[in-house]
């Protein structure tokens, strides 16, 4: 037994009370220990540890990916870039602006912030300094900007990977390292302008994304815990009873009332009055009608969420998107941040197949690409003063729409480029490299995307059919005859037309030929 | 003193016997402890640690990012936005792939690539499942995909963040989370081809970043090689001398001498050989020269590099970029996976102010914005059956660049617009927030970036200094007037001048402005 051995014994007895009910008091016999005695001795364990080499027996190398990501080919990257133009452009043609912040944050930013979920975080490694973890949304990073930055209005998009260590799907487009693109509005306005704007825009998305007919569904939080209320849920178990109601996309409604009776001890009377509401859809008529309701009339919180639900309405019929959206008393979503209207799209067709234990019933949801709400407390969690800045937004489920368009890619018989290389810049003949690369030069500096191979003498033909294999365009052909004429030979791919073109208007020629296409 | 000290002065000795030269020797006394001995304790550390309470006193919460890392606030993305158009209309033009690989790899894919960089690694914490780190660049993900999918030829590039637990200089660009902007070419082709297109690449962007003058040093891994051997460095001490050498831009050559021979033991008369080598540069004629050289042409692998040094050149010359590169002995890079040719572009002028102890002198280096090299056996460390893949490639050191034109967006006079709204939706009247709202989605559907208040009746003066502020060329006012005559005053915000604009004509109207614009 050596050193390390005592510390061992000695530390075992502080790890085991803390499991049984550990305290303060149990610190007693570290008295004279302090945390940065601690970090030094890990310090010099670790130093120790790689000197010795690294972990032990682990001899066989692994060749892939960390368990729940992957890597993007040039095809399925080709497929992102236009989905990101896609959405980046609405974004902007919302007048939003963007920004960025690192991958990983304190973890205490992270703290208290996700529920359930917070068990999901991953955490960085103590290495000595500052304690990290790898964000899980961007909403949290952009509250903590607002209110480090101390700024109480602004409209931005943010386009970035989160980190979930969640069961992956990922046939279905579910990852531990996935993209968001969130889209938020910051400011006190006057209520539900910019809560019908993020509706518009989920509608605009999905509507050019081409992902066939999809359904948004909104609610309200003060309308979810207003009908718990009057349905006598008790006040401790709102958070509890909605995160089940949350599960109704999932799980049959029987279900859901057996977890919130047997599991969450609700009475099955109130279970069974909140099984008559969240059966209930419909749109600003829905609103109207519950605002009326006998029990619901009682909740003050209900008729403000109702109230806003009726207001919401009238907006989007002005933006002409309510033949998409539903008001659907069973919306709840899991996130504990949430204060107002909540959302989230569905598509209704055309999606991948689902997996065993979700709905797959005909025109059911098969999977959520969008959702988001208002949350108008996030940012006063940060602030010092506990300034509040009201908030709403919206996150784009990237990943499913990914997997469904690189579906759609595969089963199509149109070739996805990967490239723009407009021209291939070729010889028929030997020793002409020097030629080649010149000329690839003149092009490259007057703004033509072109590509030579890197062989002395390659043949033609292999040339030839690098243009047909990566789709570009047009070849231009030098040989020992061109080169005496001050002529290019330039070549049409599709069609295997040649035309000798002068080496001056050879620039000019392309453009040309480009724009036409 | 408690157990912890015991511990604690045992390592010391260890610790301390590795600064001063440390061998596998010194890890006798501690014979008896393994690697998961020392895992164990760490754990139990760490968890003595989390029972403290974290560091101590600490209780206040912190509003700030990470250490060396920074949030992009909408400017600095703006810019951002410029610079990556401008590198990737490049590698675009280069006709270049895109991949994307995960942010954190298995650990033991890391393990091995950096040579003393390694303890820059960020790990991520033991949460059950793999061990996992942070990327250190793109170069190793690149390698690992290569070998992973069997490719053996592809030209990509790559834009992403790299983590390194580095002593951050953010004034100067030097942050623990950056972006790396990768260019590589993989495939067996003939000599100097690729590696001459990279450093088109780097000619390119520098110039067309237009970041004042900047020179390309270029130098080969078997010239370095070749070199320590012919000066009588013993074989075993190339790679540490090597990472002396690579200190030549930060330190004098009589501070580099003396670490060569007081801490890493070297001959004096090895030094002094090697440095009447490092302080040569040239171009083709020095790679001819050095030829000749009694010395030099005794290693057969310093031929080898000077040949296909005199070769680089002269596709150089047919690319019309020797104007800006330099032969360069004393260029030797430390990353640890060179095999060939490796460079490094740097800023002549107008970059930060250098920090103490960096070369400052007019005409001087004040900071590497580029570098790569030919690393030929990295893909072979992770091919199952060693299978090898040539690569050679190029990483733009973006952070300083974003830095440098930062600085010059703040001296300049012009404003950077951080959105792209091309109208906004007005009115002087109150009671049009429906109206205001129905114009704009009719904007919105028809591709114009358009903005709205999100007030009920906002004042006409806030909504024009909105656009003031931030830029916005036009505005579309309604009035009961306008209402009634079905027509919009469209406002110029630079001129002031206003027209009547049919309703029906309003989109094309605005497209004209904008496309004048």
């Amino acid at each position: 037994m050596n050193a390390l051995g005592v510390v061992s014994r000695r530390l075992c007895a502080g790890v085991a009370g803390r499991v049984s009910g550990w305290s303060a008091h149990s610190l007693r016999p570290f008295a004279g220990i302090t945390v940065s005695q601690i970090d030094e001795e890990v310090a010099k364990l670790l130093e120790l540890k790689a000197q010795l080499g690294g972990d032990e027996g682990k001899h066989q190398f692994t060749l892939k990916t960390a368990k729940g990501t992957r890597d993007y080919n040039p095809k399925q990257m080709a497929i992102r870039e236009k989905v990101f133009n896609t959405i980046i452009g609405c974004f902007k043609r919302h007048g939003a602006e963007t920004i960025d912040t690192p991958v990983f944050e304190l973890k205490e930013t992270l703290t208290g912030k996700y529920g359930e979920d917070s068990k999901l975080i991953y955490d960085l490694k103590d290495q000595g300094g500052e304690l990290l973890s790898l964000r899980y949304d961007l909403t949290v990073p952009f509250a903590r900007y607002l209110a480090m930055n101390k700024i109480s209005n602004i409209k931005r998009y943010h386009i970035a990977k989160v980190y979930r260590r969640d069961n992956p799907a990922m046939t279905r487009g579910r990852y531990r390292e996935f993209y968001q693109c969130d889209f938020d509005i910051a400011g006190q306005y006057d209520p539900m302008i910019p809560d019908a704007e993020c509706l518009k825009i989920v509608h605009e998305i999905l509507s050019e994304l081409e992902l066939g007919d999809f359904r948004i569904k909104v609610n309200d939080r003060r309308i979810l815990d207003g009908m718990f209320a009057v349905c006598g849920v008790p006040d401790d178990k709102f958070r509890t009873i909605c995160s089940t109601v949350d599960k109704l996309d999932k799980m049959s409604w029987e279900d859901v009332r057996s977890e919130m009776v047997k599991e969450k001890g609700l009475s099955e009377e109130a279970a069974d009055q909140i099984g008559q509401y969240v059966s209930m859809q419909g749109g600003k008529d829905l609103a109207e009608r519950l605002l009326q309701d006998a029990k619901m009339s009682q909740s003050k919180q209900a008729c403000a969420g109702l109230t806003d639900m009726k207001l919401l309405f009238s907006y989007l019929e002005l933006f002409q998107v309510t033949d998409k959206v539903v008001f659907d008393l069973s919306l709840a979503r899991g996130l504990d941040y949430y204060t107002g209207v909540i959302y989230e799209a569905i598509l209704t067709q055309n999606g991948p197949a689902p997996e065993a234990g979700e709905k797959g019933e005909e025109g059911v949801s098969v999977g959520s690409v969008a959702g988001g709400g208002r949350y108008d407390g996030l940012v006063g969690m940060f602030d010092p003063k506990g300034r509040k800045v009201p908030c709403v937004g919206v996150s784009i489920g990237i990943e499913r729409v990914f997997s469904i368009l690189e579906q759609k890619a595969e089963a199509s018989a149109e070739k996805v480029r990967t490239t723009e290389t407009q021209v291939m810049v070729a010889s028929a003949q030997k020793n002409l490299l020097e030629e080649r690369l010149k000329l690839t030069a003149e092009l490259w500096n007057a703004g033509i995307k072109a590509e030579v191979m890197y062989k002395k003498n390659p043949k033609l033909l292999s040339q030839l059919q690098h243009c047909e294999d990566s789709g570009i365009p047009l070849v231009a052909i030098l040989g020992e005859q061109e080169l005496k004429d001050g002529v290019v030979k330039l070549r049409d791919v599709h069609s295997r037309e040649e035309a000798d073109v002068l080496r001056a208007e050879l620039v000019e020629e392309i453009k040309k030929r480009i724009a036409d296409v």
